[in-house]
């Protein structure tokens, strides 16, 4: 019913690629025991709840207070939902909207988006961009949804005071909670103030809470991601189902069984052992475009830390994490991937069926050199473009990862996502960091602070 | 008039960041000689107009075309323009267009756009993206520009098929030429025939030639930027007089005069003797942030070769760009940049005055820890955002480079861009290695012509 998606490791393996890129039998025999001290480790934390994102899809309660919230605001008819948010705020929906809803989805008029609100996810504080978007969403046409997990996120807050000043000039403060929704960590009964807690409190917002033990890059399936979602029409419980699919693998400590801890053990082996600095993600498919960054956010901010888990405080781990798109990027990436320094593990994401297959006609007489296209269609150039990738970087021993999906819908992106999330924690536990903090990007807040405050 | 780009090289330094990470005095002293070679070298190629990018400013007929076809295009009243490209053909196009038009352009209506049509730049061959641009832009009511030197990019030529196709169907065989221009190399007496050629002969199509010893990855001052920025109204002529004013610093052989020529020698010594094997552009501005994707063509393409000058064939060449977007990417991908291995030279492109700035109003009462916001703007939250960002890498001891613009406009991006070009030509003598070909890309058109003409 639910096809699976499919791991493919056998061109990043010593046999494909040589024993100085690819990962021997050998190498996997001696990870084996710190394999399963992590899972161990993985399992006592899950189990403890320690991280949430673990088993946000087997919070019933979460989700239908989602589904409640989202039902509410669909019937109030919006026109724009905007969204205000960063980072882990921001990437999951972004991820979410280019996967599963129709491309150019701005463009569609009403009746084709299914009567569904534009969307514009605020990421940054661009006043260029942020400026244009106030001008093509009137506040008293728009449900403007604040997340941030600390409420204290200066981007956002930025981008609240603007909005809630418009909407308040727009429809009168007493109607600005019809217009406004807040998604943030749980009332805080310490001393600082969340600021977001402040305004849902002035204005009387509706809101939803994101769980204190789930970390903004692991938001996605909860009500940060669920929520704007279900308010597009994305099915929701499909793409939970899609990630409870997933957990079925991923419990697992066997490698064969478990593509996380397969993905996350290759990983760590071709950076400690075979000089594979830099991993790419590169799906052939432009629905699954920002997965990639998704995933670049997971890997950079999980990973890059100075210090070990062991207390050591000089181990700069990580791995730098590349975004790329197929076909676009064999144009533009690919001569380096192939003939530049051998310093890469790259993904391949593929998609099996698409929605549309897109016939390439036979072109006019006289046009030559064009037979291996006709008739064909556009899926299959995609398609043979991945192919021909993967043996050109083969036959240059460089190490690749195929994964598969069979189609791309709620449940196989619930998989895909879940799956990276678990194969970011246990590579944490690989890497000998904590995968879940994020201590140099707080020290910036300070330095930004100080600039603003200065004279002028 | 026009002020110029201002480069800041302090932090890469070895007094910023220490002699590990950052150039010395003695390092450029020791480079001294070979960049006299390497630019006598490019001087020479110059003037045998080996390499057609470093004029094309002063080619005043190609202008002159441009502008004519982009007139007589223009008055036709297209509402949709389409370009099909991939690589070269399409990334300079939308460096320009998300720079230098209005953010969302496509959702503002046409006395919005003035009168100008919208922009799709398809730059894949995703079959759902395809299929949902046709149903947006009707045939008859779009201009087609296809854009391949060569005139065999299997990607643009599918493309080509189904909207050729498609425009027969609409407004019959003999007002195709009215839908579609061509942009290709010129016309060759060799055997193989150009298909574009072939179906510009077909359908009698207007057509602008790409110069012959202009390289995909270096035409966005050609014909293939020019042309449709030109219809999209962006001033050609201002773009131009940028990369003029920087080809007045960039002919220098001075370090100290000549930014282009300092950011290759940084790059190159970086990556050579510091270990910083990855190069990352990170723009403040969410209009410049496909110059990073344009940048990263350039630099992977142009670099990352197996091959060098000298005869070796295991040179292995090459440094990995990495494209990222201030503020966003602090919540995304500076953890790694600050803990991570210290493998990076960062350029922290910024922006010194904005269309707008976007006053932050003062937010309601009791909201605390919000004063260094209220009554600044965004434009100044962003520029604190990179200062932060600044201090916090020299305070880790990573090398940084920094590239302001006084603002964003046609005079100020052609200087940008031109510099990068002249520093990408220096950086391929410097590195070793012919910086214009790109062999392996080619051989991957084996491969996929190869699974296409396959049974099914």
């Amino acid at each position: 019913m639910n096809p699976a998606l499919r791991l493919d490791l056998s061109r990043a393996r010593s046999a494909a690629v040589g024993a100085a890129h690819g990962i021997t039998p050998k190498d996997l025999r001696t990870l084996a025991p710190d394999l399963a001290k992590a899972h161990a480790g993985l399992l006592a934390d899950r189990r403890a709840a320690k991280y949430g994102f673990f088993d946000l899809h087997n919070d019933h309660a979460m989700l239908r207070e989602v589904q409640a919230l989202a039902k509410e605001c669909a019937a109030e008819g919006h026109e724009n939902l905007v969204v205000l948010g960063i980072g882990g705020s921001a990437l999951g929906l972004t991820t979410l909207v280019t996967a599963l809803k129709p491309p150019y989805y701005n463009l569609l008029d009403a009746a084709q988006r299914g009567g569904r609100p534009r969307v514009f996810v605020m990421d940054n504080v661009d006043p260029v961009t942020f400026d244009g978007m106030m001008k093509l969403c009137p506040p008293e046409k728009s449900l403007f949804v604040i997340i941030s997990k600390s409420g204290g996120t200066a981007e956002t807050l930025a981008q609240a005071l603007i909005v809630f000043e418009a909407l308040e000039k727009a429809v009168g403060k007493a109607r600005v909670k019809r217009h406004a929704v807040a998604i943030t960590g749980p009332i805080d009964r310490g001393k600082t103030k969340n600021p977001i807690h402040v305004l849902r409190q002035t204005y009387g917002l509706r809101w939803l809470t994101v769980p204190a033990n789930v970390g903004g890059r692991f938001s996605v399936f909860s009500p940060v991601g669920l929520f704007p979602a279900a308010l597009l029409g994305i099915d929701i419980v499909e793409l939970l189902a899609g990630c409870r699919a997933m957990d079925g693998c991923t419990s697992s400590p066997s490698l064969a069984r478990n593509p996380a801890y397969a993905r996350a053990a290759y990983h760590f082996l071709a950076c400690r052992d075979k000089g594979k600095s830099i991993a790419v993600m590169m799906p052939y498919s432009d629905q699954l475009r920002d997965v990639s960054d998704w995933y670049r956010q997971l890997w950079a901010e999980s990973l890059g830390k100075k210090n070990g888990l062991d207390g050591r405080q000089d181990l700069f781990a990580g791995q730098t994490p590349v975004k790329g798109l197929g076909a676009t990027d064999q144009h533009s990436q690919l001569q380096l991937y192939l003939e530049g320094p051998n310093d890469k593990l790259i993904t391949l994401l593929s998609v099996r069926r698409f929605a549309t297959v897109l016939p390439i006609p036979k072109g006019p007489k006289g046009l030559g050199g064009v037979d291996y296209l006709e008739g064909r269609t556009m899926a299959r150039l995609l398609q043979a473009e991945c192919n021909a990738t993967a043996d050109a970087l083969r036959a240059a021993q460089r190490p690749v990862v195929r994964v598969e999906l069979p189609e791309v819908r709620e449940h196989t992106l619930g998989q895909l996502l879940y799956m990276l999330e678990v194969e970011t924690a246990m590579a944490g536990r690989l890497f000998g960091v904590d995968a879940f903090d994020q201590p140099a990007v707080e020290a910036i807040k300070v330095y930004t602070r100080q600039y603003m405050r200065r004279g002028k």
